[in-house]
């Protein structure tokens, strides 16, 4: 809470300059839910702010560096497996964005929103739907009430042909520390017409230093939206011999290089998979043991899954997907099962389901379609929880569907090492990681995303309970000891959580002292999110 | 010069740190030479310094800022139309990268190369010929002898897939202002084996700096290779209809939105086209007056091209250039004529022209072959002086062939507004911008890009010749006010000459004073490039 008087006063200045009694709130008992994390360890804010507007937050940030009292702005909190609402830093007053929820344009023409950063992916999916049905917004796996703008800041990605946000926003509005609006791109030429169409703008780009840091609390994005396709095809492979993984990741890689693939490819090891869909095996896995082999063998067959698990899609024209589709049949052939799964066959096994409601055959068949089905629409850009669904795997109270980890006092950390598309470094990823995991006595749920032509980046992640301390511990040791062996076998991580952040700096790293510059230029009071990514003490990175 | 003192003191700095005494050059004849511009004014600088590596250019921003004695950066010094070498400032000490010309690593499997700032097109593009035959360089229309890396910096755009450098460029090595080497995306991250391969990084990305700005020199950059598609078609669309332009440029972004086209797509009008092909008609159009519109139609007729003129390529596999050949015949049916051109076809195009050398029918088919060849090429990757061509236009003694527009007095100055890919905004630029033009006495050659599926990147030039006053005065002024009249109309320059710059500031814009803080931050006392992009005085943007 740093000085507690500047902090009273701050408060009071706060109180009195917002209009609603309701956007502030220093109940413990509110601030004790937003100290909830997926995280072994968690900080708890000292207030709680809800702007609901971009002058307010300009108010909060100025009465903030009046009072040097540090923010931390979130968008709607939801940053699971990575560190939740929670600060790097005890007591500090979090900036709730989430009441910022306006969609203040979509252009069925041009194929874009503009959105605030409380608008949620299932809001602008429905928006969309309703105002440019010829689009597809694109999704990530964070779920139906996950801020888009939270996720684009952490350069999440999602599963369409736009899956690399990066390249897929056009310039954003930002309140700076000292409560002054920047906008980026074309966005500050005043009545420009192409600030949503050109990203870059005149001059330095300065997206970028947006992204993942602390520089200022962003009020606006511009995110394009995907034109939908002519024609959508899903493909699923199942690999059941461990030995073909590292040739499939280099056929899928030149898929990827050479366009044929769109999309972010994504692949999931059977306890990804499992763990989504199938109820833990307590018996024969108790608290701080892994699944033996034996039965995780067993439970692949029972549910019909791969040792490796390939999904993705082909989009384009009829043409294009049917030329394309054979292209994958052929660079993949002798090394797994490939099924492609478009609406008419979906439908259909649905139907089918229907009809064989009860059976024994049916009831695999309604987890088939009932695991694939929203894999299948992620894809088509829409918001699912499905991939949250895993996050509760081996809890003793795991509850029948969750979306939200931190009711379930699901723990979980996503490390995310970003690979080579190459099957030897995969190779060597997995050897490396899988006897800190075995040691530690975690599962390693694994996936691995082409993000790219080029990399690939991993989720690599064990479960635990948040309210045993023994398994919080083990999680945090696993965490350190998998972080740090990614770090020095060259595989930095994409995306950090505040635990692994210390293990990017190194002394004498110019980048690092960059940031730190770029910082005290334009934050000097460190008033915003102190300590995320950026380093906190000057030249000492 | 600055304070001469300073000057002379930095001077003697520079000649016992510099190995070579050709390191240092001051000789007036060669401080002429970089003085030379094709804009209207230009300046001359103070003394040329040739770094061979890294540790010069550190050594030479040490001493620099020693003295404070600022350096204008430049890569191979052929920023043509935009200021060429020349700094915004008279005196300055210019470091010259061009002898900084290592192709550190180009890679054949994940399809990268990494490149030191004076390596030029036609360097890389033999280089990658020969150690990674499966990938194709991008190539911009600056000529086989400009820098890659200088036209990254300025983002520029070349004509395959990956004709968007922002996009496939991945991180830098930078010299900072101190001498400190910073380096963006996962490179600063010690024996990290993604850095090429995932341009992120983790924390914030600051890549963007260093384009459009004067925050450090880039010593180092990673480019990505595109792969050779399976099948390459080019396609022409001659458009002898003015009124079917609009409709036209509705056509094509929807094509490119679709990824139908997947590279950028080229329009030039008639006097574009012409001003590469053909002699300038001095009879009909004295200095100081436009081509008469009867005499542009004769020409155009002459030379069987049309009013606009579309070029570009769809690339892929042979069945989806198949299919998309169709896809774009059917979509600007009845708007112009379509032509396809393929290896095969123009390899026979150029055996007629064999045979049929010497009589009339050949010497038009020679005309239009030579015209083909470049631009085919240049969709391809091939770098071409072709585009250079047209600078020389108009002059009275203008030469054969032109590689260098510096050596011809070739006065040309892009203006290069961006603007929505909506016909009725082009209609509008043109509407705006061809009484300017007509007003100053010059033909507006023109071109439009469609760089995305959103934007089209305009190219309005006025050619002149830099020996005669009053032109170099009318181009300036007619320059002056069609960039006002872009501005004011919403259509801001994706890039900017020095004489444009100025334009682009309005006094409260939290943008540009951003731009100056992190200025001040990385390079307090202004060693790089003073005044270029970013503006010069604190606050007072």
């Amino acid at each position: 809470m740093g000085d507690s008087l500047t902090h009273i006063q701050a408060l009071e200045h706060w109180r009195s300059a917002l209009t609603h009694a309701d956007q502030i709130n220093t109940d413990p008992a509110t601030l004790k839910l937003y100290a909830r994390s997926t995280q072994p360890v968690s900080t708890t804010p000292g207030a709680i702010l809800y702007p609901r507007s971009r002058e307010d937050v300009q108010t909060i940030c100025r009465i903030a560096n009046q009072f040097k009292c540090p923010l931390y702005p979130i968008a709607c909190g939801k940053n699971w497996g990575y560190g939740d609402a929670c600060a790097p830093t005890e007591g500090i007053t979090i900036v709730d964005c989430s009441q910022m929820n306006a969609i203040l344009e979509i252009n069925d023409t041009l194929g874009y929103a503009v959105i605030e950063p409380g608008v949620t992916q299932q809001q602008l999916f429905e928006a969309v739907q309703a105002q440019a049905p010829e689009f597809w917004m694109d999704a990530t796996g964070a779920g139906p009430n996950a801020s888009i703008v939270g996720n684009v800041l952490e350069r999440g990605f999602g599963h369409t042909p736009y899956g690399d946000h990066v390249q897929s926003s056009a310039g954003m509005e930002v309140v700076l520390a000292d409560g002054k609006i920047l906008e980026t791109g074309f966005h500050h030429i005043k009545d420009n017409r192409v600030a949503h169409l050109y990203p870059y703008g005149v001059g330095p780009m300065l997206d970028g230093l947006f992204s993942q840091s602390n520089l200022g609390i962003i009020t606006r994005l511009t995110v394009w939206l995907y034109p939908k396709p002519e024609d959508f095809s899903f493909f699923y492979i199942k690999v059941d011999n461990e030995a073909h993984l590292p040739q499939l990741i280099d056929a899928l890689q030149k898929l990827r290089i050479q366009g044929i693939l769109p999309s972010a490819v994504h692949l999931g090891n059977d306890l990804r998979i499992l763990s989504s869909h199938s109820p833990y095996p307590h018996d024969v896995a108790p608290p701080g043991k892994a699944i033996i082999d034996a039965h995780r063998k067993n439970m692949r067959e029972e549910q019909g899954i791969g040792i490796w698990n390939v999904s993705g899609s082909i989009t384009g024209t009829t043409a294009q997907v049917r030329a394309n589709r054979k292209v994958l049949h052929n660079a993949i052939h002798g090394l797994g099962t490939l099924t492609y799964v478009n609406d008419q066959k979906l439908a259909l096994a649905k139907k089918l389901l229907r009809l064989t409601r009860g059976i024994k055959f049916g009831k695999r068949l309604t987890r088939q379609v009932a695991a694939l089905e929203p894999n299948y629409g992620l894809l088509k850009g829409i918001p699912t929880d499905a991939p949250l669904q895993g996050c509760t795997w081996g809890l003793a109270d795991a509850p029948e569907h969750c979306s939200d980890p931190l009711e379930a006092h699901a723990g979980f950390m996503w490390l995310s090492p970003v690979v080579p598309a190459q099957g030897t470094d995969i190779t060597r990823l997995l050897d490396l990681l899988n006897p800190i995991f075995h040691d530690h006595g975690f599962d390693m749920l694994c996936s691995f995303t082409l993000i790219n032509g080029r990399a690939i980046i991993s989720i690599i992640n064990m479960l635990f309970d948040t309210r045993v301390p023994e398994q919080c511990k083990a999680a945090s040791d696993c965490y350190d000891a998998a972080m740090q062996a990614c770090m020095d076998a060259g595989y930095p991580p994409y995306r950090c959580s505040p635990q692994g952040m210390a293990k990017l700096y190194s002394p004498d790293d110019t980048f690092w002292h960059s940031t730190q510059r770029i910082k005290k230029a334009l934050d000097p009071n460190q008033i915003l999110a102190p300590g995320r990514y950026i380093p906190l003490n000057g030249e000492d990175a």
